[in-house]
């Protein structure tokens, strides 16, 4: 299967730098994969022009003369920047040059860019954020991690269906298991909202294993963990913080003297396998995931290692069929869009 | 200055085999505290029977016939317990027999007998959850960490103020900065009630610093963090398990095999020191803020040790003025309370 990915060359912390020598480690990886270099022209084949790669063959340029900066506002970016590097790799998908399109530039931006230009599927109100989380029994996928700050029942039912989905396709479970993220304090559990997506998620069909906590992320509970993207996203920054934390803390108490800096080097083994398993990088590349088309935000401050796997998760979403099982799964299990249909269908723009 | 602690003997997980002997270490090393032992009387002299310590002339027993179950509904608890160790410890502070309560029992029962009994103080709708969490620099004090699912924005500022005021006095911070807990996404930037809030802790004269986000709590970037109860208790659950799952990594790559383990003893010291400094069991015990008296709640899997600490914290408070301080500050910065003030200051009961 021969897959396209239009890679925002521009985005990120880094730029060309970092995409385009990711791009062609991850090219000459997977031999079957084409990218669209998408950028300005210059800075693009400079970095192309260090490299003697054999997958240069497999890689393009699209030339674009704009680029969305880092804190620029959605709206803006959206409205006035209609070449822009982000804005022209998600036509591509749009055109159906491209499968999918990776960018680690704008997340508020790209999610704008990528509702108006693809449109949400039907059945589905607005995108969500999805990533993987490391777990003690393998990975979990969460979501909303931030798109949505004030979801309905039917909006945490939409993202079950859809995250159910993507677990499915990409990792062979058949009916992943679904967890909904509450909180466990004796006297009030849980709001409103959650307790009523409780109970549509109980008569939905889906694997639904009921109510989970914070705790329950990491345990590797469930297969999916549901929850608003204000919600999902202080959960996932404060775990990003502590892990920073805890691995500073660590470094210090190795290095606290020449005696510790001496034992840190035989332990480094077992220091460095640790730090492996944990090493964010390896989760790098969120889906937004909603939408007419396959589209990964990479953390724009991501090296090459890290945006690499962004474009393997894009790959692996296209080659699994991500977006027909979601689609499959929604004509199944109707996800009650709190929108009318019609508009749901039609109109993923703001 | 003599303080007097009641404790609710029966409460958490192991009861006074944990309680009892955890207010007889703390007694030997704070001679200037008495502590009253709430719960079946034999129970609680069996461990006393056990020990010598010189600190016994500072314990009394004052007994009691119920318990209140860890999984009872709070509704239950408060209603049909009169006699629960729990209910007659809060008692004894309403009484002024004790200026402060510590107990490890279900946290919606402690927290609605509290509200019934000792009553909300003016200005305040209703009591949050404040827990110090270890940061970078420090420890900062977060609240609410799941007393309160939705929150007003005025609540907010409410617990700002009192945030503010418990680490001023604990701590001798003057004017401590306040963070407001926020997601960073760029394309909605919080929801309303958070967006609110803002504004009120921008005008309320406290040295509000301004939005923070999840990363901001380890990093120790203010010395306060507010937010609404469910997210708090997300916030601090997902660290939990992430930390648990850190420590299980770290042990597990220091016991692979042979040489691992040969190599992990020599790391001892390091490793040893860095789990000191995580220790969960050191940053045990959360203020429920906002009531006529200083009622403090221990995790329930309490060890001794970590149960002193949950005392201690008991202790501070009360020798800090902590009660004090809120009340002083309620006097200068108007809450705004949600529910006319007369009725906030009347009935904190539900």
């Amino acid at each position: 299967m021969q897959v396209t990915i239009a890679v925002d060359a521009m985005g990120g912390d880094h730029g060309p730098p970092v995409t385009v020598a990711a791009s062609l480690r991850f090219l000459e990886a997977t031999p079957d994969a084409r990218i669209i270099l998408v950028g300005r022209k210059e800075a693009v084949q400079r970095v192309l022009d260090t490299t003697r790669s054999r997958a240069l063959e497999r890689a393009s340029i699209h030339a674009t003369t704009e680029v969305v900066e880092m804190h620029e506002p959605p709206a803006d970016a959206l409205r006035r920047k209609k070449d822009s590097s982000m804005r022209v790799a998600v036509n591509l998908v749009k055109d159906g040059v491209a499968q999918a399109c990776v960018s680690a530039g704008n997340t508020g931006a790209l999610m704008a860019i990528s509702r108006f230009v693809l449109k949400t599927l039907p059945g589905i109100d607005r995108p969500a954020i999805a990533s993987q989380l490391p777990t003690r029994l393998g990975v979990t996928l969460a979501l909303d991690l931030g798109a949505n700050v004030d979801c309905t029942p039917e909006q945490l039912l939409q993202f079950a269906i859809m995250g159910s989905a993507l677990v499915s396709a990409v990792e062979g479970i058949e009916r992943p298991t679904v967890g909904l993220l509450n909180i466990g304090e004796e006297e009030i559990k849980g709001n409103d909202v959650v307790k009523e997506a409780s109970e549509l998620l109980r008569a939905s069909g889906l694997n639904f294993y009921g109510n989970v906590e914070g705790t329950d992320i990491y345990k590797g509970t469930t297969d999916v963990i549901v929850c608003d993207g204000f919600v999902g996203n202080v959960a996932l920054k404060t775990s990003e913080g502590l892990a920073l934390m805890l691995a500073d803390y660590l470094r210090e108490e190795f290095t606290r003297n020449g005696l510790r800096r001496s034992l840190a080097l035989v332990a480094l083994p077992a220091i460095n396998a640790f730090k492996r398993r944990v090493d964010p990088r390896r989760y790098n590349g969120a889906t937004l995931i909603g939408l007419k088309g396959v589209v990964i935000k990479s953390h724009g401050s991501a090296d090459p290692m890290a945006f690499r796997h962004a474009l393997r998760k894009a790959y692996t979403e296209v080659t699994h069929g991500v977006l027909e099982r979601i689609e499959q799964r929604l004509a199944v299990t109707p996800a009650a869009a709190t929108q009318p249909a019609a508009a749901a269908a039609g109109s993923g723009d703001a």
